[in-house]
């Protein structure tokens, strides 16, 4: 690290409490049964699913039983995604069972780890002697990043070493591996992810040697001559097991750039390739910035961001646009039924956003978090916590059954998936969504989501406890009370989020200006005494959201959102072929709280119509409408009822 | 043939000389550009195009060049439409050197026959022992078929019958081989197109033989167990040459659907796999109907062609929504950016429409007919002759290049295929177009199209000439005059077309009623004298079209249709972003006449809108509309100045 910082780094504030409404049911559905049903996944214990078999696989490793490797090259970041959400969902609800079990699986790994610190259980099984023989396709190091990142947090969690001991003696294996040292390879990650646990690692160990590490892949990445065509070459004189990636077809046609790896990443200025890879790699390069102050880094991240936000994502937060690649494609290419929008993406795209506002704390990144975990992201778990989706679509029609090319997009979610990578992803996030509400500095608290609960946190070196109390995402008034010990100057700036237009602010029930936000956020710079209270009315109004014009798709249709919730119009409140439905211009759109629908939602009707059945195909004549109410409910919370149609974009007249 | 005809089967009418200024051009290209340029296609003489070496694996298989066979397994085919586009052209434009060349082509195929009749160059040169071993893939019977057709017309421009003879030679023993009798093959071709063949064979000879063949070949088709099953794993015991149909994943996931050989052919209410097999079925089965007097047969294919009609048929009149199979996909799932609309569908729509009015004079069909000549078929070449589409799109945008699910639309004509089914398709379309124009009976001439020219046949027992002269397809007056030796009574049913809801008619000058309309044709029957004049003034409005509110992915939007031609707007007119235009409901649009543009086309005009280029993706705000002149050229002729974006479909407000 040899440049000065010159970036006024947020820091991330940890000791936060959810007592939301909305969240804790989420956080309770993880913890009694995501936690439970990924566990018997994991053990092959899920009724008609594909077994997983990555419990066994250590277990095969460590000695302990026969039988083959099976799953993924990257099953056992499944184990550790387990982990990690198990580690966090600890900090709510305190298991010892849980936590026993969590040890146990730990101490597998520790069995199963090899003498010189490798642990991998597909290598050690199935290609002992071709340890990091293919990093484009075999996802070691990203099987490594999430042991780091499991081991971090629940070494934050129970204070245990056991894991963090693991994980460093397998990263010191990885440190004399990797270099750019003679006889290193100066190689780098096919799928990222490493990098962004290696600054966790850091984080938590204060060891440069890791925080160097991370950056050594970072910036080998992309260099010239490129690591995975030299790479290639060389395994062609070595005996390797085939892998996913189809060698008449190499990264799905997208060159190097499905793993990002086509430039160095400072020239990379458009989001390509696989999306997940490339989140994790934004991530990484965002932590590196923070704690180098590199400002060209920091810069990349800003211009990756804009291309991202304003040209690649849909209106629910996700992104990857194409199932060829799971990846990125043109800008403004968002097609709504055969797009790809993979939950993990929408994770990874929210951990981004979490990290670009610790390098600048602006509403614009938090806007895109907070549209992220309640729209993408949540709409990838069903409301008990038992099917999942993999692929997000924006458009469910009749059609898709028939399309081989909509083939990935499923219309209802299931209860598992061969590759399992977003279920525990998805979990993972919930358990830990606290962490994204606050960042501070010395004598700043930014509040950047409103997730009803308390956080403790040192302020101009005073202990301040701050809690949050609302009914959000449904109502906008938000209520903030400090306690402190006594008298504490220091600054709370509260998020006016980008989708609210109307404000007003009191402290103490006085009104406060809004009139000069601070890239977004109202900043509260005051004497704070213990009982004192902050409160904003946040208008909610229902907005018709339109597209960019280049949004070819989407032209003529309206997406409803209300506050940070997208809404879609199903078939089982609006009746079948939603893409006849007609939203008046002017008709009056109406939010209503339905508490026993959908675990309680708002949920938006209107006026509008449908147009009569025909039975031509082209007519000059104007189809006859019939009145029709129109139902839309919160995205998230799609084929929760009955299988059936569903759309987010409505067309208006 | 065992019932007795039920059906007032109408006739082909020959002896039709085309005048038209339209067709005259595009047949002149036929036989000035697109013969030669194919017979160098055939014979690898186009530079930078796949070469097809179509010509040399006949003189291969005839002992009179060494070297392997080069091509697809229906490489034989594109000899047959070469030679049988040759025959139609003659009859416009003869030529000596042509005929010369024809019959040259013919006396090898005479060489390359084999001694008991067998003429199959991929089977002769490549798999000599495995005749008729995979009729589900290997088109055996399919490039008959087109020897068959290809002989058909040499003989009936020509008069020649050494062609005839090599195809009755070859039917002789296709029909010793096939048949429902002890020890032969009761199967049927994977891909239809013998069985039209055969009737037309059976048309020019009287040899009832042939009909009986081609009805075999139809009833056969989907009955269980099915042959295909049957023959594949029969094939398992011997020795063949992998083919293009993967066996993991078999007829492209579509099952037996994909050749429509699910079910019986009277079982089959909805059109399903490969559009161009269907078609080519369809046609058959329309002419066994006509032969046989087959009700279930023509009320099947009643039904066929209003599930085609009515909610798989694209604008344009192509058909095949999917590339997955070139096939059918699902009731009004008409994507207009990743569709197939391959070429020779259209040419396959073109004909069952011409089949299916023989067997009911009903402007339905002829609707249909003339929507394909003028669109969907036309936009496969470009004016000159030169440059081919396979693939038809109705949207070419800048998201094409970036989708791997697109990669199959090409945004600009190709020189040449490998797969070359496509240019001599439309070839032989063009240089026979004039075979679609009239039906009749004894004493009923049906005009279906109107294409300027004349045409001699028998009505009454007496000789009629008539001629159509006018502009279409630019204008609607239409004036037809006869020419008889002396008064002779008989019927002239003009055709209203379904677009044309405004006319009117005279004849000799004085106005008849319109009223009564028989199926859509206007029937003057009375004594005609010669230099007797029919008139007709069909209106020809700009229209408007929308589509059926199923389709979801034109609502909004309107497609302009002026006469049968239907109109695109292409970026070099409109600039980028044909997305954005909005033409509004109140627009009036003019149409044009301009000589100097893409041939001579009718343009049309409106005042419009563009939404203006903005920096965000997503708003609640209207984007602001700038003034913006829309033009629209003929579908057609798309794709023929610079490279760029194209649409039907315009978004209206």
């Amino acid at each position: 690290m040899t440049n000065m910082p010159t970036i006024n780094v947020t820091n991330q504030v940890k000791q936060v409490v959810v007592e939301d409404r909305f969240w804790k049911k989420y956080k309770m559905i993880v913890a009694t049964k995501v936690i439970p049903y990924q566990w018997k996944a994991l053990n092959n214990e899920l009724p008609d699913t594909e077994p997983s078999n990555a419990i066994e696989n250590f277990r095969i490793a460590a000695n302990e039983s026969s039988g083959k490797y099976y799953g993924t090259v990257f099953q056992d970041s499944d184990v550790a995604k387990w982990l990690e959400t198990v580690a966090y969902s600890l900090r709510d609800f305190p298991n010892s069972n849980l936590e026993e079990k969590a040890d146990e699986v730990i101490a597998l790994l520790g069995r199963a780890q090899a003498e010189d610190g490798y642990l991998n259980t597909y290598y050690l099984l199935k290609e002992p002697n071709n340890r990091w023989t293919n990093l484009r396709d075999n996802h070691e190091l990203y099987c490594a990043g999430h042991f780091i990142e499991a081991a971090v947090a629940y070494f934050e969690t129970t204070g245990k070493s056991e894991f963090l001991n693991i994980v460093e003696k397998y990263v010191d294996l990885i440190d004399s591996v990797f270099g750019t040292e003679e006889g290193k390879i100066n190689g780098y990650p096919g799928h990222e992810e490493i990098e962004l646990a290696l600054v966790k690692l850091y984080d938590v160990t204060a060891n440069q040697k890791y925080l160097r590490l991370a950056q050594f892949f970072i910036e080998q990445r992309g260099q010239l001559p490129n690591y995975f065509t030299k790479e290639a070459e060389k395994r062609a004189s070595i005996d390797t097991a085939p892998t996913w990636n189809d060698e008449e077809n190499v990264n799905f046609g997208l060159g190097h750039e499905y793993q990002q790896a086509h430039l160095p990443v400072r020239q990379q200025k458009e989001a390509v390739g696989h999306a997940v890879r490339a989140m994790y790699l934004y991530v990484a390069m965002a932590d590196i910035a923070a704690k180098s102050g590199d400002m060209s880094l920091k810069e990349t991240c800003e211009f990756l961001w804009d291309d991202v936000i304003n040209s690649k994502m849909y209106i629910t937060a996700g992104i990857g646009s194409s199932v060829n690649g799971e990846a990125f494609t043109s800008k403004y290419d968002l097609p709504n039924d055969s797009m790809y929008c993979e939950t993990c993406a929408s994770v990874g795209l929210a951990f981004w956003a979490n990290r670009m506002l610790r390098l600048d704390p602006n509403r614009k990144y938090a806007d895109v978090l907070e549209r992220a975990i309640y729209n993408g992201i949540l709409s990838g778990m069903d409301l008990d916590g038992n099917r999942f989706f993999y692929v997000n679509p924006l458009e469910v029609n009749s059609f898709q059954k028939s399309r081989k090319d909509q083939e990935h997009v499923k219309t209802e979610r299931q209860k598992w998936f061969f590759c399992a990578c977003c279920p525990p992803n998805l979990s993972r996030m919930i358990a830990s969504v606290e962490d994204n509400v606050y960042t501070q500095t010395d004598d700043t608290l930014f509040t950047h989501l409103y997730i009803a609960g308390k956080v403790n946190t040192v302020l101009s070196g005073q202990q301040v406890e701050l809690i949050q109390s609302h009914n959000f995402p449904w109502e906008g008034d938000i209520n903030v009370t400090v306690n402190v010990e006594g008298p504490v100057q220091f600054k709370l700036a509260l998020r006016i989020p980008g989708w609210c237009h109307n404000v007003s602010a009191k402290v103490n029930g006085d009104t406060v200006s809004v009139e000069d936000l601070e890239k977004g956020y109202l900043v509260l710079d005051r004497v704070w005494n213990t009982g004192d209270t902050a409160t904003l009315e946040l208008d909610m109004p229902i907005m018709r959201v339109r597209s960019n014009p280049l949004v070819s798709m989407n032209q003529g249709q309206v997406a409803l959102q209300r506050g940070p919730i997208v809404y879609c119009v199903e078939e089982v409140d609006n009746g079948m072929n939603l893409a006849a439905i007609r939203l008046p211009k002017e008709s009056k759109i109406i939010s209503r709280f339905e508490p026993d629908l959908l675990n309680g939602v708002v949920t938006l009707t209107a006026e509008g119509y449908q147009m009569e059945s025909v039975d031509w195909l082209y007519c000059t004549e104007h189809t006859k409408l019939t009145p029709h109410n129109i139902k839309a409910i919160p995205y998230y919370a799609w084929c929760n009822r009955e299988k059936g149609e569903m759309r987010v974009w409505i067309y208006e007249m």
